[in-house]
């Protein structure tokens, strides 16, 4: 070997082959992806340019038009994770000094508007507890108190476990002239969602939830008033990965090179969406919101309490209160190493307060949420603290 | 069926099971993965946040400070493809009136430039014709009259088949007080590279070519000096997403959440790292060498021209000129739609001009090259003018 291709060894660990264990993802995502979804994945990647593959990309396009309920030309999985879609729809919105009202009920509205103002928007917010949802009267008068150009939204909550009913926010976004922006990361494909009908401008979801596919990709979807809005800006979007504009030449019938398609997860996106068109929206929204029931019903059974009011609450993910005394993060590491479930803890206002369960996609299935109860059943006791103060008097 | 959950059904189309090719993909990438890396892919997902998880990050860390030969503690795959983790380094480094100075010398320079401009950099250019490399007396003669922040070029130009010389340019960054921020999407993992002896500052790859795995992921390192121009800017990075301050709490001891990782790509880009390191870098640098002066006689032997000149060839992007008359897509169409094989066309100035041939990480095989020369000999005459005029007079 010669001198010009000498190495320096220090990082180079010896490895052997990766053994990651079979879980079950009962957390707040990612959720278990359906098994040939995970067998697209491992198929030989095809080039971006591709004509097998632009037509594969059509297909996915279309697919997510049905979830989404909806005719936007622009719909198209952004090629990272829902995070990445979700600051899309910000950063082709966005103007400098652009005023963007954000309703915030839990970290993902927080996030929103970090992002906003990334983007130099006037960001304001509303706010309601961790565990609520907000009125029409609230939202609407915030619109006409800040007159933003657009409202951002969160329809289903993944911190709080919260739904946020949807009827006569889009009319109201159309009466003070603002676009409405949505995140459905956890509702997508799960919980009805009428993008359409409830005149949603801009929605980005996620592909690990209730697509039933392992996480990388973010559904994105914009309508004729917000690409109407992208049209008239007079300055380049400040973000080039996610430029729609630029994406559009893409998978619009251009096909200009933009960047190297994460072709494989788009394999498996394609095969999630089949799935999903052959069970039908209709059946898959029952069967999330039934088997949602059986797990709230099976808790409260075992005398635990729910965070998210009855009439609120959402089917893809049930924040549960921790019992007084009992060590959430020991409970659900004891699950996750005992067996292999995991159960996800709270986030910002609720950290320590609540165990998050999620039920998406593939995952909403009777038989897991039976496995869970009986877990609950048999293993929460030794974790409360009478139980623990009984087994320290016993080993005395 | 309740009305809460009827259904638009325009949408859904009635798809098949996947049905893609086996292509092999001899373009300028994706390139085929390795087949132990495909069924990585297919593992069951696991929790971004998950014990085994935070160690298998660690491991990916690790190698890939190994394949860049640097000891930077900011080391990770953004999640995203190759331009992301382009933009990352632009967004984290940029601050509004910073000035850039971009060696352009083909297509992936000119999208640094268009990147840092949207990030407000005062962006400053020096060009070389598509098919040469900057000397170092260009570059320092550039950096004594810009005096710029940073200095980005492109290692390996995937648009033109050209290795840019790296022996000095670091010193005369140091000297002029600069950032050398470098492109090695097209030579990580194939072609030497010495990050740390070469005094980069910032760099990124992809994951589809050199290191075998399909596209989606983006590796970039930020060494201490962009490190301390990150912690020394006074406003939030303007990219969320990419913004390494907050991914460094996720990647670092805090594992503070982020945003969901793609974890399947990960276990990929852990087994091809895996299976790097087991060949050794010398052994794969040495590989892609000889694989490519294989394929260089060859060409020349069937008397088509080199684009790029020995000296600056690159090993793992061949750019062969397409011979006078010969309509290059209908030929490289051909190639794909007959024998399954993917080789590349040109882009921008190297347009209709060019083939691009490449032979990366896995598929740097000497059988492939011998099995697409052998296309070129039986298949080409076919598309040479005199070939149709005869067909034509033949047909009379």
């Amino acid at each position: 070997m010669s001198a010009q291709f000498s190495v320096d060894n220090t990082h180079r660990t010896q490895l052997g082959p990766i053994a990651t264990p079979d879980r079950l993802l009962l957390g707040p995502g990612p959720s278990n992806a359906h098994p040939t979804v995970l067998q697209a994945l491992a198929r030989t990647p095809i080039g971006h340019l591709d004509p097998l593959y632009v037509e594969l990309m059509g297909e996915v396009q279309e697919l997510l038009r049905y979830v989404w309920q909806t005719d936007n030309r622009l719909t198209i999985p952004m090629s990272g994770t829902g995070s990445a879609a979700m600051e899309a729809t910000l950063a082709n919105t966005i103007e400098p000094g652009d005023k963007v009202l954000v309703a915030v009920k839990g970290y993902f509205g927080l996030r929103l508007a970090d992002m906003a103002g990334r983007y130099r928007a006037e960001v304001v917010t509303i706010e309601r507890p961790w565990g609520e949802a907000f009125s029409l009267a609230e939202i609407e008068a915030a619109l006409e108190h800040h007159r933003p150009a657009v409202l951002a939204m969160v329809h289903a909550e993944t911190s709080t476990g919260i739904l946020q009913p949807m009827e006569g926010i889009g009319e109201l976004c159309r009466r003070y002239d603002c676009l409405l922006l949505l995140d459905t990361v956890t509702s997508l494909g799960a919980v009805p969602v009428r993008l359409d009908e409830w005149m949603v401008d801009l929605a980005y979801s996620c592909s690990q939830k209730g697509l039933s596919c392992p996480p990388g990709l973010g559904p994105f979807t914009m309508g004729p008033r917000a690409e109407a809005k992208l049209a008239a800006r007079p300055d380049k979007v400040p973000n080039w990965y996610l430029d729609v504009s630029l994406l559009n030449q893409y998978w619009g019938s251009d096909r200009v090179y933009h960047h190297t398609a994460p072709v494989n997860m788009n394999f498996g996106m394609r095969e999630a969406l089949r799935l999903l068109a052959d069970e039908g929206l209709e059946s898959v929204w029952q069967r999330h919101r039934s088997n949602a029931e059986r797990l709230w019903a099976g808790l409260e059974r075992l005398g635990l309490t729910l965070h998210a009011p009855d009439h609120l609450r959402l089917p893809t993910l049930t924040t549960v209160r921790i019992p007084e005394g009992v060590d959430g993060k020991a409970f659900s590491l004891h699950l996750l190493n005992t067996f292999g479930i995991e159960v996800g803890g709270g986030l910002g206002a609720l950290a320590g307060k609540v165990w998050r369960i999620g039920l998406m996609g593939y995952n909403s299935r009777a038989e897991n949420v039976d496995r869970l109860l009986n877990l609950f059943e048999s293993e929460l006791p030794a974790f409360r603290p009478s139980a623990s103060q009984a087994a320290v008097a016993a080993s005395v």
